[in-house]
């Protein structure tokens, strides 16, 4: 039988449950594979550090893992962009198997490697949505579909604050501070809150699903950290549940990448997903709308996606990174965020006086942007009135025209917000 | 570019899907596969009834595939059991991939082939679940984990009519009518509606997780036929909604298969897959809980999957059929079905007299089976009780002894109906 031998570059907590899984499920794994796998080294910054169960050789030097030729594999673990992407690009110059978790690096150096690698497998299940196997779906399950678009709940981060604050009536500060306390969000929650880490996910996707290439800063990218009650109560009236979605849509020969909270039907199984669960919404030409559920996070789910890339190129069977070898849909551009559209939640603070109404309607109907539902609420100060409304499909240009006049208006008091309105 | 030479067998629905879909997504299968497709022959049985959009070559003997030295995939759709092993087994022996969807073929000659084929590519994703990629997420994505159990929704029949019961409040026998009429269900409905075709598929997932072997005729199969209004009431009030499931379970050194109604609470994910859709939850050692849902079944749905199985072939990419080289969890066992534990909701018709329930309930007593929850409907009739029943953990052999016996006293009027509490 084969032996695989693999060094793991970080051993942190992915690091540290994906050698205890290669330990705990050897049988099985070797049963899978074909083939013995053994960690021949760990590279870590501290070895007093390093979580005690897990009994690896260790280094601080990544060269012992990169230069070492029996070493067939390397699993990329250490975080961060630059040095990541160097010890990616110097482990397959030197004919290594590269597995990568880094959806940072990914994001922006997804083609770089494809091209380097020409050829050596280079694998990252572990990068998107934690163990669920969404990027061998894409690149496999789903090959011989046009993908019509991806609706993606990516961070659970995110994803829990808004299902408590749905379920229990809180505010977004209150749950994000929970959610520290229980481990779920940083210490600095920015990546997760802000969408940026949601963002580099759809990047992965949509490179797999379209070949379509952008960096971070090209695309939509909204967090969650200006939801309100209030929204929560529109939602609810009107049977919407509301999620950080990464979307992916081709609209003609263009394609949308955005992420943002988006009000969803509580009828369509992506609403479903809820607490720090992941969930992605896949609609295919031909086989229409899969959804693939589970952890998106955590070492043991992670490790599950690590050492499932593991198994693959121990099987000698690798399809190309991004699963395909000519150019994907040739002539796709990246749609421009302003000519989006969409239909549109909006929330209004108002001083409560004759004739704001007008002001504000007449706003709307010159940005061509027509109302479908509006729901007026009295405020804790009886002098404020807040008004929630949808509207029908409009873009994203007039949008943002229209809530810019509307917030220079004299009765307007705080700055309006907005969700656009899936499905 | 590699050329690939396809034969398929059977241009019926799913044939004639598969060859559209061949035809009309032939550049992005070319840039996913890295080799042009082309269907050179496809078997029939009568040239004069197949699809007229279908613009390939047509026979109607099979040996201008299979003698074929051209034809590098056989693509198997013709269904039945006995024929389509001989054409699958001189398929391999011609050195021709295979890929097939036939569910009924795999539940019994799935051992056969593999061993058969011999490092010759065999597919089968599309033979459970349609065009849900759960062959390959169980085969490649889940590879890394034991898997603790698989609960399946796998007939789009049945869990319509289910469905269908729940939303409406409407009988079996007008679900089962509505559903033929809108053909979700064959003229001659038993294939589904006995739990068979679930089973056949629960047979090959439970082969790839498991690795264990087992015939249809070896594994405890129910079907939805008896389910009542009255099920369904109770299930509402207790937050259960009622699903057909396939279940594959380790229990220790045992695997339970099997198939029949279940309650599942509402709160799970699984309990959400209504109307035709099917969905899968499996829960692995390290990844914890997945689902994967889609569309079971339809043409271009099945076609979807059978043409990534043809792409997976053109890459060179093939793991062996089951997912293992050697063998799975050695020393796993079928379970006894005698010895299967459960939950389960009970439903019985007794006359409305003195005395009736101390008798069912000593029995129950004397059969070491507890009541958890216990409710009495009024009959239509007033001289009849129903009495719904839910138990805390009892197993098989106990709940038959323990109905054998109620339905043996004077004062029950109809057969014991049970169903099993799941999770």
């Amino acid at each position: 039988m084969k032996n695989i031998n693999v060094g793991i570059i970080g051993v942190g907590v992915v690091g540290s449950a994906t050698a205890l899984l290669i330990e705990e499920n050897k049988d099985i794994i070797k049963a899978r594979a074909g083939a013995s796998i053994r960690i021949k080294k760990g590279v870590v910054k501290d070895i007093s550090r390093t979580d005690k169960r897990v009994k690896i050789p260790l280094t601080t030097n990544i060269d012992d893992v990169l230069e070492d030729d029996e070493i067939d594999v390397v699993i990329e673990l250490m975080g961060g962009i630059d040095l990541a992407y160097e010890v990616a690009k110097k482990a397959l110059s030197n004919k290594k198997a590269v597995i990568t978790a880094n959806k940072a690096m990914l994001a922006y150096h997804r083609y770089d490697l494809q091209k380097i690698a020409n050829g050596i497998p280079i694998c990252f299940e572990a990068s998107v949505a934690g163990g669920i196997p969404i990027i061998k779906a894409l690149r496999d399950g789903l090959s011989s579909n046009h993908i019509l678009s991806i609706r993606g709940i990516l961070n659970g981060t995110c994803n829990y604050i808004l299902t408590k604050m749905s379920n229990e009536s809180i505010s977004f500060e209150t749950c994000l501070k929970e959610a520290q306390n229980l481990g779920y969000a940083e210490a600095n929650p920015s990546l997760d809150i802000s969408g940026m880490d949601t963002a580099h996910k759809l990047l992965i996707l949509s490179s797999i699903a379209y070949g379509i290439d952008a960096k971070p800063e090209d695309i939509l990218v909204e967090g969650i950290e200006s939801v309100s009650q209030d929204d929560i109560f529109f939602a609810n009236e009107f049977n919407y549940t509301i999620k950080l979605l990464a979307i992916a849509k081709k609209v003609n020969d263009e394609v949308e990448l955005r992420v943002h909270l988006a009000m969803i039907d509580k009828n369509e199984m992506i609403s479903k997903v809820s607490g720090v669960m992941n969930g992605i919404s896949v609609i295919g030409d031909k086989v229409g709308e899969t959804m693939y559920y589970g952890a998106g996070a955590g070492g043991d789910a992670t490790a599950s996606a690590v050492v499932s890339d593991l198994i693959e190129i121990a099987r000698s069977k690798s399809s190309p990174m991004l699963g395909f070898k000519r150019s994907l849909e040739s002539g796709l551009k990246l749609k421009e965020i302003s000519s989006i559209e969409s239909r549109y939640y909006i929330r209004l603070k108002a001083l409560d006086k004759a004739g704001t109404m007008a002001k504000i309607t007449s706003i709307l109907g010159e940005c061509g942007i027509s109302i479908k539902m509006l729901l007026q609420r009295e405020s804790t100060d009886k002098n404020y009135a807040t008004l929630l409304l949808s509207t029908h499909k409009s873009n994203e240009a007039n949008i943002k025209k229209a809530l810019y006049s509307i917030s220079k208006l004299e009765v307007i008091t705080d700055k309006p917000f907005m969700i656009r309105i899936e499905g």
